[in-house]
């Protein structure tokens, strides 16, 4: 059998990743990889490492024929597209853990990927130290694959945590966890919900072959739970998470959002706390899986961009194999949601948008509803992600559209019925 | 980068495993792996696939040039180590699911290894649909790993469900899983521990580069656990689970035990219920990480059967990276065990083997006492093990030698004053 390739890296970005990165290589003697030279962009910055090491010019790594594994753990997504395409174009393999390139890039990638054959892997994208991708690559196949959830965002995990078990409000939370490191300064990518949706852009790819623009996911973000939707949730028994999920539809198709959740305490994904995050994956073979661990940091990331570069020692590359061997699945835009929505006032709720409305509370500074929507109100609107208005699917929240006349409330009760 | 290998498969065994794998594998065509022929011990069993795949000849496998991968998933211990022997010798990769035969030669078939530099797969005979043997490989390096504690045995982990959630003495507990095929009609293996034992045994060559027979792995199974156990665990706000564990002490020796002991709601492991196992990983990368999935049934092992056949197509094998690229970690024989025993009478316990005494309890029909006791006092007697004695570890047993002191009662109070 084929001798393991000799790995010669060449790194892009020296942060908390890179270095944490460089810290583990040194640590790991057995994968007799050579960490070449590091391409950094501020060149007057101390660095915990031999001068030598660094340079400011990338293509003192694009252009190096010795190095054959280009890894890319910078910020600036823009210039990561173009360190990849150029290293794939220079016959080496990328390690990228880079989720915004890659969710807004997938397609170029796969182009590029199919016609070099050269392997493209990016673990660390998505959940860091939780094996995900590989996982969805070795374990399920043609339609065994009835859903992932996941919480992948370690940011809103930890101010929604926050929010819960100390009672705080949104604003206070999110400023705890920026003092602490757990947000960014600007934490819009990570609290709108932007950065779930990117991870499950590419997440839904292996999942079930399906390559979409983030736009085209019906995502949201927690900048709008409130304190007073984490007592409802608790009243009723329930945490409130911010999920990524996707469910194989019996038409074949796929349901993918990404939303605040009612989670029970008896789903694994209410044992995520913190920073963490976790997958919870039911398929027809393997039953119920379920990965928990940090989702993001220095030594999680790069232990995972380490798996990666242990991989292309065996010339592993992801096969996309519900893309390329099967018909893949489509996203679907036929079904119903069942959510809590709360609100300032009834006046920001489009009711009639709702097949029925299951609950009405309204006290003084706060209303909410439970009910049923069709998938596409929402999407072709934005009411529910403005004018402080929170939306929250409940636990169980997709249902099929030859299910919904089987839990129609029998007796139709209107709107203005229950709030009298 | 090198082609994938084609792969032709000879298959050892149709049983609940192997006739999974003949279903996984037919829906699994973008494998491309061929499963050319099966080998079975009764030809006049009906079987669920055409009549010319089988054979009750081995060397119609064995002998078989163009077969390069045998798939092994017998029964029988002994013939299994007879068929992977001879197929290295012949050349072909191994993938077994045999946690017996594995644990029973583990140092022949590193030997093996080494000297044919052939693949030997065994993903599947740990926790079937949990990567963890995978994980541990590709994650770990050097002196990462801190701890390693884990569910892997689903018969016991069922029995020890019923006894909590429904407060059944232990035989009633375990006719109900034999009834519905969670327990084996002979249950020794599993209920005393061994099937336990031996899985952990080469857990521990992938975690630590321990190469030791599992009857020097300190192990006990839930057969003598009791229903007051139960009621005592759950008034401490704790479960009783049959743990395997492995934790790095400061001196850098391992200890390594498989046997009963409480575990807090806190801990991940506790969500396992039923006959799902479970893996927790403390290492200083990735933090903690948590596994949870089916341990044993037809498809989740035939799914991690398949992930290890996929993964031939790549050449992939273990590299036992801290039995050979490090100075493998070995058992240590000194450190205390915090321990809770209960006992029918006293009398079957030896209280001046223990270091102190922290309770004592005494009822009727049952007595017990937890405190503190030198590992070597278990390891070198079993008293423990007989007269219906039930031992449990604390939640945090392991206690080093250099800390006992720190946390020996200030006051000596002997058994017969806390009795009296």
């Amino acid at each position: 059998m084929s001798k393991q390739n000799k790995l010669t890296i060449g790194l892009f970005g020296f942060g908390v990743v890179g270095e944490g990165l460089y810290k583990v290589l040194q640590q790991t003697p057995s994968l007799n990889a050579n960490l070449k030279k590091v391409c950094i962009k501020h060149a007057d910055k101390e660095r915990n490492a031999p001068a030598a090491l660094f340079t400011t010019d990338k293509n003192d790594i694009l252009n190096d024929a010795e190095i054959n594994v280009v890894v890319e753990v910078i910020d600036d997504a823009d210039a990561a597209f173009e360190i990849i395409t150029t290293a794939f174009k220079n016959g080496k393999a990328v390690v990228s853990a880079n989720k915004k390139t890659i969710a807004e890039h997938l397609p170029e990638f796969l182009k590029i990927q199919q016609e070099t054959g050269l392997p493209f892997l990016y673990e660390s994208a998505a959940c860091a130290s939780i094996p995900v991708i590989r996982n969805l690559e070795e374990y399920y196949d043609n339609d065994l694959l009835h859903s992932i959830k996941a919480i992948v965002n370690g940011s809103t995990n930890y101010i929604l945590t926050k929010i819960f078990e100390e009672n705080l409000e949104f604003n206070v939370a999110l400023k705890q966890a920026q003092d602490l490191g757990f947000a960014e300064s600007n934490p819009k990518l990570d609290v709108e919900g932007f950065d779930a949706a990117n991870k499950w852009t590419f997440l839904l790819t292996h999942a079930y072959g399906i390559v979409e623009a983030t736009e085209n996911i019906l995502f949201n973000g927690i900048q709008n739970i409130q304190l007073s939707d984490a007592k409802v949730a608790k009243e009723k028994g329930y945490e409130v998470k911010l999920v990524a999920q996707a469910k194989k539809l019996s038409n074949g198709k796929v349901a993918a959002l990404v939303l605040p959740q009612f989670v029970s305490k008896e789903n694994p994904l209410a044992l995520v706390k913190n920073e963490y995050n976790g997958v919870v994956i039911e398929s027809g073979f393997a039953d119920e899986q379920f990965f928990y661990g940090k989702g993001a940091g220095s030594f999680p990331t790069a232990s995972a961009v380490l798996s990666d570069i242990s991989a292309l020692r065996y010339d592993y590359r992801y096969e996309y194999k519900k893309l390329y061997h099967h018909q893949p699945f489509g996203l679907s835009n036929d079904y119903y949601l069942s959510v809590f929505v709360s609100a300032a006032s009834w006046n920001n709720i489009p009711i009639d948008d709702f097949e029925w409305i299951d609950e009405s509370y309204a006290a003084k500074n706060r209303c909410y509803i439970t009910g049923v929507i069709h998938y596409s109100k929402l999407k072709d609107d934005n009411w529910w992600k403005h004018n402080g208005i929170s939306l929250i699917l409940d636990a169980n929240a997709v249902i099929e559209p030859e299910s919904l006349e089987a839990i129609r409330p029998e007796k139709a009760i209107t709107f203005l019925e229950q709030v009298l």
